[in-house]
C-alpha cells in the first residue's frame, strides 16, 4: 500500500486527542483526515496545531467520506453501536474504544453489522498491548508456565471518577474490571465460565449511593480449567496499581508495577523508590501506540485484528455476570 | 521465677523434634524433662544427644509428673483434643499443635476444659510470628495503612504431601489453608463472616479421588467490612510461595518471599536471584522459636498467648466453611 | 516566538539520524531545513521520508543559509571544532556531539569563537537528562543526600566497537569514559581534580594492540573534597549496565538499570528477570530527546544551554589525565 | 572422635561473647572448658548463665591445661601474636581473631610456630562465610562468570568508633577495609600485587586529628590480571552497607544487602522497604557460627582451615600498602 491510510476521528475528548497525537507523531503512513465532535469549536485549534483542518460537529461527514479508509470511534459509550454498525454500512474499518456497548443485544447486531459488511474491527483493550503484560501473554502461549492453573489481575486506580461519571458507567464491573476480565481471558489463554463477586463501599460513601460499589474482588472459573481472581479498588493511595499474575505447572509469571525512574534511596528512615506511574496515560503510553499500529497493520495486511469484537462482547458478558453475582450473592455462570 | 519452667513434650514426629530442638538450643530458662511418643524407643538416640533422658512410650507419665509445668502436644491431630483436656485437668498449661481438632463441638469441649482449669492454651499457627508478616501486622495496627480493604493471602507448597497423608487430612482447607485462614484475620485484625471457595484438582488426580482439591481461591468477607482473598496450590515448581498483602485508605503492605541468598547473577540468558527458602523447615524457622519462646512468657508472665484456643478454633470454622462452600458451590455465612 | 526554530544537521550517521528523527516526531516549533553528509546520496531517501528535501553533500551549503538558526554538528570528531567555529561565525546556535575536540587547544580556540559570536553551544551528554541520573542529580542538589562523599559510575557495553573504530577513537578514557567523567562531575556538583586508572586489556587482545584497554577502574578526587570511581568494561554478557550511586552523610542514592520489562519469572531453576536494555539507543531514548529539547529551549528563551562548552573541556581534560594516568602508572592532577 | 572438643576462649569482650555463646548453643560436640579474661569477675555470672565454671584471670592455666584441644584468641590484638605462639608451643590448635599482628615480622613468626607445631590455624575472617559472599565465591569458582575481570566491594559502617578505639586500631586500612581485602582476595580468586588507595577525612575531624581517614576508594591489582576497587565509609545513615560484585566475561554477580524483612510499604509518599541490618552483628550472625564449625571440622577431620594464616598476612601486607599509597599518594607493588 504505497498511499497513506485515512483515518477519521469521532469523539475528541481524552482518548480520541490520545490516539490523534499517537498517530501524528508516530505512524507517518496514515494520515488523519478528519475529525468530528459535537463541540468541534474547541478541537479545532487543536487539530490545526496537529496539521489537521478538517473538524466537523457533524459525525456523518465522515462516514460519507469515500477517502476515509477507517474510523476511530472516541465517543461516548452509548454512541459506540450506532457509529460502528454506520462505519461498517459505509464500508470502513473500524477502531471502537471500549465498551461496543452495555446491552448485549446491540453488540451482537453491531458485530453483525461488521461481519457482514467485511470490515475490521478492533475494540480498544489496549493493555494487551502493554510491555509486560504482552511478555507474559507470549511466554504463557510458550509454555513457560506449563499449564495455567492460577491467574490473578490486580488493578486499582489513584483516584475514583466523578460521582456523576460513575451514575452513567454501567458499574465498576463494566467499567473498570472489564479491562480485567480480557486480560485475565488473555492471559489464561481461555474464556470465562464463571464469575463470583465479592464487593463493597469503602471509599466513599457517594459511590454507594449512586449505585456502585469501589473495592471488589473477583473470582473466575476458565473453560479451560484454570481459576483466578481480580482485587480492584477505585483509589490506591500509592498511585496506579496494575500487576498480574500467572502461575502453572512449570512456575509463575509476574508483572510488577512500571515506575517513573529506577532510582533507589536510602537513608535513616528506609529504602524507597518511586511510587508506580500514576494514571493509565503514563502507564499505558506505548500500549496505546501498539494498538494502533497493530489496528493499521490488519487493514493493511488484511490480517485479523489483535482484539476481535468477540474479545469485546465476552468482556461485557463478564461483567454482566459479575454485577449479578454481587447483585444476587452468588457465583453466575455464563 | 527463678526455676527452670519444666516441659513435655507429646509426639516426635518432625514438628515435635523442631520444637525440641528449638527449646534446648534457645531456652535457657527451659528445660524439657520428658518426652512420650507411642515409638518412644526410636527416639531415644536423639533425646538423649539432647540430654534428654526421660523418653516415655505412655503420655500419660508426662500428664501424671507433678513437676511438669507445660506440655507440648505434637502428637496426631486425633489426639489434640484428649491431650489439651487431660493435660489442662492435670493443671498444665499447653501448647497444642493446629488444628485443635477436625470437630467443633470437640474443640469447644477442650477450650471449655482450659478455661475450667485456668491454665494457658496455646495454639500452634507459628507463621504469626515470622518476621515479615508480624511486621505486616503491626504496621496494620499502627494505622499505616488506614482502614484495611483487601487482604491478600498467597500460600503454595513446593510438593503435594502422600495421598495417603491427603486422605486424613481433612482436605485442603482444614490441612492447609486454615494457616492462611488465620494469617487473614490476623492481618486484617477481623474476623471471617463469609467464605467463598473455588478449587479444582489440577496437579495430582489421585487427590482428587481421595477426595480433596489441590488448587484453591478462596475469597474472604471480614466482620470490619474488609474483603479478602487466598490463593493456593500444592505444587509450586519454584519452592515454597508465601507472600501477603493488606490494601487499605492509606497504602499498601506486601511481604515478599524470603530467599537463601541476596545473590543477583546477570547473563546472557537473565537476570536471576535464589527461589523461595524451599519449604516451612526453611522459611519459618525462626518463628517457630519465637513462637514457643512467648508460650513461655506467657506462663512465666502470667500473661495470654499470643495465639488462644479461640483463634484455633475460629481457623477450623472458616476451613470448615471453605469445604462446604466448595461442595455446595456457593458463598457460606458463618 | 512564533515562527519555527530552523535546524541544520551535518552528519547523518547513527546519531545524526537519530536527532533527526526525533526533532520531527517531537518538536512541531522546530523544522529541519537542512542535511549536510559527505554521502548525500545514501541519505536522500530517509530524508525524504522525513519530509526533508535539502540534502547536500557541501555543510558550506548550511553553514551559508541565512534562514537557519541552529547547527547540530553530527559529524566525525575531527571535525567537530572547525564547524563549530564556522558555524559560530555564520552567527549559528550549536548542537555539538560529544568530544568537542580531543585537543585541549582547539578546543579553547573553538570555545573562544562561540563566546565571541554570541551564540548558544550545547554538548552531547545525553546522559544527563537521562530520568535516572536527572532525578539523583536533582535530589543530590536538594539535599537528600547531604554533603556527597562517594560518587560511583558503572558503564559497561555490550559489545566492544569494531578495532578500527577504536584505532581513531582516541581511547577508551576519550571515547567511552568521557561520559561518566561528565556524570561523575554532573552527579557530585564539583569537578575533578586528580584522577588515577587501573586498566587493562582483558577482553579482545586486538584492542591492546590497538594501543588502547578494554577495561577499568578510575578513581576521581573532586574539588570538593570527594572522591570517587568509575568501573568500564567493553563488554558484558548481560548488556548495557549503566548504573551510579551517590553516597553522602544523609543517605545513598543508586539509580538500577532500565529493562524492557518488570515481568518476573519463577520456575525450577531461579527467579529471573529481563536483561537490561540492550544499548544506548534503547536505553537512553528519552534523554536524547530531551537534551535536544531543551537545547532548543535555551535558544527560544535565551537562556544558558544544560550543557555548556565549559562541560565539553573539562570532559576531555579528565579523560586526557586518565590517559596519562595510565600511561605513567600514577595519579594525574588536573 | 567420639570424646567432646574442648576448647579454651581467651578474651569475653564482644566477640569472645559472640563465639562463646555460638558454640555453646550449636555446636553439641563441643565444650567451652574454660574462659580466661583479664576481668573474669565481671564474666563468672555470663559465663555461669552457660554452664561454664572454669573462668580464669590468667590465661596460662588455658595454655597449660592438657585437656584443652583448641584455643580461641579474642583478647586486645596486641596480643594475638604472642598467645597464637603460646597456644601452638603448646600443642592447641588457634582460632586467632584479625589481623594476627600489625607487624609482619611478628606475624612471620606466629606462623613459624604453628607450622613448627603442627597445630591448626584459622584466622577470623567470618565475612567468607556469609550466605551471600560464599555463594558468589563458589559460583564464581564454578565458572560462572568466567575469567574475573572487576571485583567491588561496598563496605560501609553504620557509626564510627570511639575516636580513642581509631587511635590504637592502625587505621581504617588495617580495621576496617582488612575485611574487605581478604573478601576481594576471595572473591578473586587471587592475590593483589598492587594497590592505590583514595581517602579523606569527611565524617569527622577527630579522626583526622586522631591520625585516619574516614573514606576511602581502593583500587587493586590482581596477580590473576582482574582489577579491583574498595569504597569505605566509616559511617552510613542508612546502617551496614556490606556488598560486592565480581563482573568476568560471563556475567556479573552481585550481593544485595540482607534486610530485617522482605516487607514492602506503598503509599503517597513512595515505595518503601527496609534498611540494612543493622551492624555486623546483625549481618554476620550465621557466618561467625559457620567459620566456628569448619574450624571445628578441620581439627576432628584433620583438613586445612578454610583461612589460612597466610590470608591473614596478606590481608595485612595490603592494608599496610594502603596506608603506604594513602600516605604517600601513588600506587604502591606488594
Amino acid at each position: 500500500m504505497s498511499k497513506k491510510l485515512k483515518i477519521g476521528v469521532i469523539g475528541t475528548g481524552r482518548i480520541g486527542k490520545l490516539h490523534t497525537n499517537n498517530i501524528v507523531k508516530n505512524f507517518t503512513n496514515v494520515e488523519i483526515k478528519a475529525i468530528a465532535d459535537v463541540y468541534a469549536d474547541q478541537a479545532k485549534d487543536w487539530a490545526a496545531s496537529l496539521g489537521i483542518t478538517e473538524v466537523y460537529n457533524d459525525y456523518k461527514k465522515i462516514m460519507n467520506d469515500p477517502e476515509i479508509d477507517a474510523v476511530l470511534i472516541c465517543s461516548s459509550t452509548d454512541t459506540h453501536s450506532q457509529f460502528t454498525i454506520e462505519a461498517a454500512n459505509a464500508g470502513k474499518h473500524v477502531f471502537c474504544e471500549k465498551p461496543i456497548d452495555l446491552d448485549v443485544e446491540r453488540i451482537k447486531a453491531t458485530l453483525d453489522a461488521v461481519k457482514k459488511a467485511g470490515v475490521k474491527l478492533q475494540v480498544g483493550f489496549n493493555r494487551r498491548f502493554d510491555h509486560n503484560f504482552k511478555k507474559i501473554a507470549e511466554m504463557v502461549k510458550d509454555g513457560k508456565v506449563g499449564d495455567v492453573h492460577i491467574v490473578k489481575v490486580t488493578s486499582r486506580d489513584p483516584e475514583p471518577p466523578p460521582v456523576e461519571y460513575i451514575k452513567v458507567s454501567g458499574g465498576i464491573f463494566l467499567d473498570m474490571t472489564i479491562h480485567d476480565f480480557d486480560m485475565a481471558c488473555y492471559l489464561s489463554g481461555s474464556e470465562v465460565v464463571e464469575v463470583y463477586a465479592n464487593a463493597g463501599v469503602m471509599i466513599d460513601p457517594a459511590i454507594g449511593e449512586a449505585g456502585d460499589v469501589d473495592t471488589a474482588i473477583v473470582t473466575l472459573k476458565f473453560a479451560n480449567g484454570a481459576i483466578g481472581v481480580i482485587d480492584n479498588s477505585r483509589k490506591a493511595a500509592y498511585g496506579y496499581d496494575q500487576r498480574v499474575e500467572v502461575f502453572g505447572t512449570k512456575g509463575c509469571l509476574e508483572a510488577k508495577n512500571d515506575t517513573p525512574t529506577n532510582v533507589v534511596y536510602s537513608n535513616e528512615e528506609s529504602v524507597s523508590t518511586d511510587k508506580p506511574k500514576y494514571f493509565f496515560l503514563e502507564r499505558y503510553t506505548g500500549s496505546f501506540i501498539e494498538e494502533m499500529g497493530l489496528f493499521f497493520d490488519s487493514i493493511i495486511n488484511d490480517t485479523e485484528p489483535p482484539v476481535s469484537g468477540i474479545d469485546g462482547l465476552n468482556a461485557v458478558l463478564v461483567g454482566m455476570a459479575a454485577k449479578k453475582s454481587y447483585e444476587e450473592k452468588r457465583p453466575v455462570k455464563l
